[in-house]
């Protein structure tokens, strides 16, 4: 069995790519009084705009949920509509004690087909475990993320080690079957430096970059020293200029394309 | 508008029950091959056998979620069950950046109807700004969580302080509104103690007795102190003895009277 993070790594090389576009959908970017099927309709726009272009899909879970049970209907329908055209983040960052976590990992991976989580650490090692053992499925760990307050706890400090640190390095303990993650944020580069010294080979998937003003040169460069890097943009694609398949086409294809070049240096 | 620590203060002085019934409703421990209806059916056992003892009700989302679309119907019809017959806890331990939580918090508190959530602090304040930003709804943080691996990131130290007191001194910041409250686990009693101090008035939710082995008495005694504190038992009720709506009822009963009698002990 191909281990995700090879898995990753064929499909980033055969697709010379490292864009994740991050599934996000707001009704309110679509417009202030949006319906579900707007937003449906307006998912699938971007499926088809990006599928050849994006290593990788992230839908964000609580953008599904916000609609209950006709939103996971949709979640399920979003996934048979990628139809394993590229790989698959489930952006829900569970982490739940162990019986509970197993529940998560089933209905991420078994129930929505999933080929990866973004899982949350504060739990422990307890909290991840299950979602790491089946060597074809990967979680991404929260290590250091790209929002304001990201640094209230995540950079505490046990003597001369972050905290973000210390998961980096209990990542790379769990990492036996090759299928771990981290994510990162863009928006402190030097943190990516940092954490790529502490988890040489795991695979970073890094928010951040766009909306959220991270540096995509720096993240691509420090991101996949020792190791490659998933950029994942959302807003900044998904709600490209006037929104058409055209110009989210367009938009994603400059970011691919700028990412390769960055690589190519 | 009465917030919620007030509000769950007052159902608890009303119905003299710290008890929380933690509806984590596992196929499992039904039988190796239950159905969904199945588990729907205990589900409505477990809340007619004790919606009158029970001062919150904790659907645990993951149960919902490993149905996928009809998990989700089934929270919806569960929430339409309870129909406010007590409070309810959606414990679904989510933290995410701002827009994201944003998001959460309808689809928990609009969108199901929930009085309160369970909040994940590891990427700080943005992630849980958005659960309390209505009074009468709550956010029950999670501070020290009672599983064997809590340890490995939560009792890391800064300085002389262990992260999950940075977390309570940080929840108690956030209480302006009074509607933040702590999940403070039931494994390690001192710790209860420790939090108490940190965070006099917060409310306690208190998992871990039963299954996981924490202590009742101490739990009831230091959680209780210059505070109150919800007890949240799953596993120990819910499928009690033969699994029948007496015998459920006569555990939830003999579970909440002890809780009383500690009180008053």
């Amino acid at each position: 069995m191909v281990s995700f993070n090879n898995r990753l790594k064929k499909h980033i090389t055969e697709l010379s790519s490292y864009l994740c576009v991050g599934l996000d959908i707001s009704p309110e970017s679509l417009g202030s009084a949006s319906s579900l099927s707007q937003c449906i309709d307006h998912a699938n726009r971007v499926i088809d705009a990006t599928i050849d272009l994006a290593a990788a899909f992230k839908p964000n879970l609580a953008f599904f949920e916000q609609w209950g049970s006709a939103g996971y209907k949709w979640l399920e329908d979003t996934m048979e509509y990628i139809n394993n055209g590229t790989l698959t983040i489930a952006d829900g960052k569970r982490g739940d004690i162990g019986n509970t976590a197993e529940k998560y990992a089933q209905s991420i991976f078994d129930h929505f087909g999933f080929d990866a989580a973004t899982v949350n650490p504060y739990m422990g090692e307890d909290a991840i475990v299950p979602f790491i053992k089946r060597p074809d499925k990967g979680a991404f760990i929260l290590c250091k993320t790209s929002n304001p307050s990201s640094d209230d706890f995540q950079n505490s400090q046990n003597g001369q080690k972050h905290i973000f640190e210390l998961v980096a390095r209990k990542s790379v303990e769990l990492n036996s079957t090759e299928n771990v993650g981290l994510v990162v944020g863009a928006t402190i580069p030097e943190e990516i430096k940092t954490i790529r010294r502490i988890a040489p080979e795991l695979p970073f998937l890094i928010p951040g970059v766009g909306a959220q003003g991270g540096d995509l040169e720096k993240s691509m460069q420090y991101g996949n020293e020792n190791g490659l890097a998933l950029i994942s943009i959302s807003r900044g694609i998904i709600f490209a200029n006037d929104k058409t398949e055209k110009a989210i086409r367009s938009t994603a294809k400059d970011y691919k394309d700028k990412m390769m070049d960055l690589i190519h240096g």
